[in-house]
């Protein structure tokens, strides 16, 4: 019997994400779509496309999925929870942590939003990076009364760059990062997302708030769950974020000062090992690699990286010692922000709570 | 009676460049064009005719000026060097070590090229930056019994930094710089240049030999120049150099430890102070603003600064406090390549030279 | 003493090129600001700073000029009609009519919206090419019962076609015009304008209603002004509209049955006459070229010809015999949207106004 | 037992794209790759590696494929023909019509250069529009005495004109199709291609020579083949092609003067009907869809249409009658130049041959 899944925001981008990642998945069945009222009691199919142009709004590549096409959509008020195993939220807007709650008293939810990431009883789940933070669910539900609990992604610029982060850390301690990151038009969304005429030839040094997020967030990730709570790595994190004439998928360029020496080959090596032990190898989402280490300089490239495994897989490039720490390595990572970054990184989130019994 | 001045390699892009920049010069009147075999004997606006279309392959804005249109090329080796106070070379094949030699014997020699920028007793000069490094330049005189001398300008990506690292240097001092460029493809030249299948919805983290390039001149410029020859600035400059795509001028996010405290305000008071201050004021190349501070957290863009002051502003934003360093602050500069960066930071540098009585 | 003139939706896009095309004029002064409720009684300066980031939006090149950084800016509905001569309207939303009607019943008013356009008594008019229809600004007045007048621009797509079809109209017939426009991204405006997402590495093949209008108002403007109206032109206009990843400026690829013999070399001496003896010729808008014929089969391109006399020049290239047709050419043209074709083409049409003293 | 294949200039871009489209072919067997003296001798990946950087040069999506990286790649002069059934030849250099004429001796040539298609021998085939015309081969082997034959592709411009023109040229006739293509850069190849310089926020209106081989070809290819040679179709075709920054796909906008009314629901039904019933469905390589007819007026769009049953199917949108003529409709269409429009659609020629027993 597969596990019962609602998608809430069906009908927005990341909502469509996720109807692609959940196509014939073998474990879960999306059971219940739901989205604005103004969406509420069409069929999907319907309910994404255009009143005035008759146009169907898919955003993402392909055909809308058989499986969805006729499925009714609901308003969020109408999902039933009692006929659900599992919640992937994509509602972005300021109502996220209203819906997240809600739900989240009855079911377990994992939400692409930022509401609940800076909770203390809230780990921030990279599966194959902190999987051990999963034991805080249980202090969560039990602080909040919830039978259900809620689990929200990083920030898709965090994503990559904690992801590459872990096997150094864990193996030759990281004192400062220092990062500068390029991404894609496609993290801003679509409503109105970056204007053509603000990206084209050219590129904004700021994107509101998302260095904060980075910060806080990635030294959360690597942190210790001790009595109960996360503590932080202690890590000093200070980056400052771009956006650049990209579509698809976040550049970060990275200087770690690590806390013991790091000869690069030994570093390529200790990043393969960790990629090929990696928990959750085996996953029905999980790439085949989690981490490649390229030898190419010109690597990583958005245009020929994000496709690599489906948009799973964490590449990193140009590794080299850094010669101004007494010890250190500077690195490219590139991170898919729509694929690993988003919904299919929340249905591998969701495959391995299902492994170990959470759902 | 204005200076008379040669330009090498003037058919190309950078060549272009120069014409446009010497225009109506008050101090400098171009006597003489080189280029290759091909063009000599030709009128200028003849060399520059691509011979099978026809066309006039005029790269840079406006029209060919007036005052080249007729001017006859010649080659390289048939320039009259005892009729000439200057010669700005743009040459960069591997003959310009050779071609600077030849001429630097005899007369004062501007290079774009890096062919003398490591020698020892060879500055690397930006105007208003290191001008006391002007000094060295009898030092290569007398030590290569020269009539002339060779002053190589900085790599473009190098210009951005030290200019930006010169206030900061000097009122805070500076251990660590660590950067990351977001370059433009005007900067890898036309000879193929950058492929647009290479640089649509893409970037390229790596540029070959930029980012030792401007580890070791950044060190040099901000130096001091002492017993006939220039002590390197005691900084670690670390950086990861990407092409972007975007037309013209570079991007820098930049990271600096600081020796001293270094607050945002003071620092960005600095920055300002030194550029109402700075020697180049009432050049006829300089900017009307050596340096900007922007309030504007979206700026610098390119596609806005590049047009600052024609392209001789070094802007810089998102000035911050860097929490990971004991002091420090973070910014983002940007520099146009092809203009300070380039032909037209030559003539500046030819002005100060003038002024000082050096030409 | 200079005419007194207001600019309507003075803080957008198209206002601040209004202010722009305004500055220092020699017959012109802009006495009245006037834009929204949310605007009005600031000064022009903090009406277009984001009140959240305090950022000035200024949109196009350079500064905001000295002379509007401290007019208050009033509401539309204050705006005094009596102290003004002529009024420039950049309104762009449903209420443009309403507005237009407001002020044309004291005063004349051109304008950028399409509202007026297909009125009988309302002329479409370029300045060098029907310059005569401006009699019809009589009859509208008479039938309207105004004290002034409205005089719509073109939609920016049909000038470029609408110019270069002139000479070869007047000379050579036109029976049939095929034209395929590949249009920039700034045609489309800021709110929200074109989503990078949609228009990176991409094209859109549609542009909603523009075909249409270019069908129509260049028979309009093309047509004879005769006992009271216009008789459109008796040419049979197709095309296909597509927006490309170009910043500003149109091209327009344009094939053309003419009714008699049309060579190429005659229609190129026919087209520079034409651009010589325009009568705009001398008015401090109009460019040195009003037409240029291009020999390089390469031009025009958008990044290059945009620039020519500040965007008022119309360039055409590629012109050959077509001989598919008894008689034809074919050509490519280009058109900067957002200057002869927009708000410089509108302060051009007021000079020609003054001249003929319809002010 | 598969046919044995040869593929002629293996190691460039258009080779590459042969090597993926024969990856596991039910039919062909590619056994031998040639290439240039340099790469002689060299296992396959070895040939494409670049001797400075070390990087693998692998131009086409996804790795190379097992089956050709440890092949040995020979010179064109060493290629067997008497162990070969098919040679696939993706030299474009001037060379190609001697290698062409020294192979097609011996064996079956398909090729992607256009070195024979203006012969009067020769069709132009393109898989499912003029099969009929595979006849001339017997015409083409007797008249040059050849044990083999050659058969060129068309120009990648041609194909998507010509299948779109097939459907309505049959049933409606078409007296004259006039055309503007936006083309994509990767048309232009690689060695050197277009500079990014040249076609960022720009478009270039001239692709040489590549109109009059569009007319030429379209009709040539759309001709009846009668007493061994094609009369060319009596469609006055004229064009005017240009370059656009998209990465991939031909855009056309097309206007037809046909011969017969031609409502638009007429069309669409008869191009529906066509597809369906395509010569060619069933082929390995042959879309689901043969041409798609869209409603929604934005599309085609290349990003979106190229991914389309792997880049082999031809879309038609915006279809409209024209009111011009007497009778006629406009359309765009998007074909993907580097699938269909090459080595792809030579594959898919290739199988249509083999299924008619000519190889």
């Amino acid at each position: 019997m597969k596990k019962r899944v609602a998608i809430l925001g069906a009908t927005g981008a990341v909502g469509q994400e996720f109807i692609v990642s959940l196509k014939d998945h073998p474990w879960f069945e999306v059971t219940q779509l739901a989205a604005s009222e103004r969406s509420a009691g069409k069929k999907y199919i319907e309910a994404i496309r255009d009143p005035n142009s008759g146009i169907v709004k898919w955003q993402v590549g392909g055909d809308v999925p058989e499986y969805v096409r006729d499925m009714t959509v609901v308003s969020i008020d109408q999902v039933k929870t009692n006929e659900l195993d599992l919640v992937f939220s994509a509602v972005e807007s300021d109502a996220a942590r209203e819906i997240e709650t809600k739900f989240a008293k009855e079911v377990p939810v994992i939400s692409t939003s930022s509401a609940y990431r800076y909770e203390e009883d809230v780990p921030i789940l990279i599966p194959g990076i902190n999987d051990d933070h999963v034991d805080l669910i249980e202090t969560q539900k039990k602080n909040r009364n919830w039978k259900g609990y809620v689990l929200p992604l990083p920030n898709c610029t965090t994503t990559g760059l904690a992801i590459t982060m872990k096997p150094l850390y864990e193996n030759y301690g990281a004192k400062r990062v220092i990062m500068t990151s390029m991404q894609a038009i496609s993290g801003a969304g679509r409503s109105p997302g970056v204007s053509a005429l603000d990206v084209t030839d050219n590129l904004i040094p700021y994107i509101p708030k998302e260095e904060n997020k980075v910060r806080i967030e990635t030294a959360k990730i690597l942190g210790k769950l001790k009595d109960g709570k996360i503590e932080p790595a202690d890590i000093k994190v200070s980056c400052t974020c771009t956006r650049v004439p990209v579509i698809d998928g976040h550049t970060e360029s990275v200087f770690v000062e690590t806390s013991k020496p790091a000869k690069v080959e030994d570093v390529k090596h200790t990043i393969e090992e960790f990629s090929e032990h990696v928990s959750v190898q085996g996953l029905p989402s999980a790439p085949k690699d989690y981490l490649v280490v390229h030898k190419d300089p010109t690597r990583p490239q958005p245009r020929i990286d994000r496709e690599l495994n489906d948009g799973m897989t964490t590449s990193i490039g140009r590794l080299e010692e850094d010669q101004i720490f007494d010890s250190g390595v500077k690195y490219v990572l590139f991170s898919h922000n729509k694929k690993m970054g988003s919904a299919k990184g929340a249905v591998l989130l969701a495959e391995m709570l299902y492994k170990k019994g959470k759902l």
